[in-house]
């Protein structure tokens, strides 16, 4: 039978990035000096395990039904935009002026890993684009293999829906070195330069 | 009012080494795969808050009033090591083949922060050498500037009770390269320098 502190130290391992020296040294940190605040995470991450779901609307991370986002009357409903995980969109909404709706895929398409259409809910963004709302349908999928999978078949289910696909540019980074660019990212960047206009 | 998803990025934070960037990824982590390990280290946290307390012996973590090192029937009784924090007892629990006691001092002589050989339980500490049991005191205290003041006043407090105080041996690293050595450590290794015998 492990000791309190040795099944504190294993449980903070479930935390990404955590290895057993890490884990060893939150506990340590907590019980000197963080006691108040080590039960205050403790308290609102029993909340939060139990009490945050999904959005109905959109599926991000949600304590409502429908989250804060989709019930807001200020955003646009003519745009969508289709990320893969609420870390995406959380990403967008803090870097970009975005006013629209978003949808979270909650993954990407992986047939291998038996993750089709229904499990990203498409059947739902279907029926959604069919209601008419919708006029551009934002595609935000990262730039990999099954990312790019997945934003080509949610292009065409914009198609039929008469909603036009856009999405976003990728190429080499602002402020990025070419010398430093992968090859990759470069190669694209290079096949999708665009003339200079005056 | 923010919510619970933000509340829980936030109480993230209390975690040593943990920014808002980090604190977000393990609240999605937790969230989108780790909900029983989640629930699971919420409860333990809360437990090991309000229930690890100090040994009454050697004043390193422990639930029962002496821990269990302490109550062991199996170590040895004269030799006790002194070191600054919980982690440095642990280390030195596992890398090295060491039976005998310990003596945490939660902290090291500091005397513009206010801690005094009283914070750190001193008078304590000099009663139990008193008692005759302990023979030789092993000061593991960090080879820092106050570590080392805190080693000097350690070793005077054990020749006082006529006990032989003794310290690990600081300097280059096994396996360590000289040339990427640390002057300071250089410096000292070459000052206690020892004569090869055959
Ligand atoms: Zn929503
Ligand atoms: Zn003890």
């Amino acid at each position: 039978m492990s000791t309190l502190l040795e099944q504190l130290i294993e449980a903070f391992r479930v935390l990404p990035g955590v290895g057993g020296k890490s884990a060893q040294r939150m506990a340590y940190h907590v019980l000197e000096r963080e006691r108040a605040g080590g039960q205050h995470l403790a308290q609102v991450l029993a909340e939060a395990v139990v009490r945050i779901g999904h959005c109905a609307r959109c599926r991000d991370f949600s304590e409502s039904e429908v989250c804060h986002v989709c019930a807001s009357a200020s955003r646009d409903v003519d745009q969508l935009c289709v990320v893969e995980t609420p870390a995406d969109r959380l990403a967008i909404e803090q870097a970009t002026g975005y006013r629209g709706l978003y949808y979270v895929l909650q993954g990407r398409l992986s047939p291998l890993d038996g993750i089709g259409p229904r499990e990203l809910g498409l059947d739902r963004l279907s029926a959604r684009l069919a209601e008419g709302e919708v006029r551009e349908l934002i595609i935000a999928t990262n730039p990999t293999v099954e990312g790019e999978a997945t934003a080509h078949y949610l292009a065409q289910l914009a198609r039929q829906q008469g909603v036009t696909p856009s999405r976003l540019a990728y190429g080499v980074p602002l402020g990025g070195e070419l010398e430093y660019v992968d090859r990759g990212t470069l190669s694209h960047s290079f096949g999708t330069r665009s003339e200079i206009r005056e």
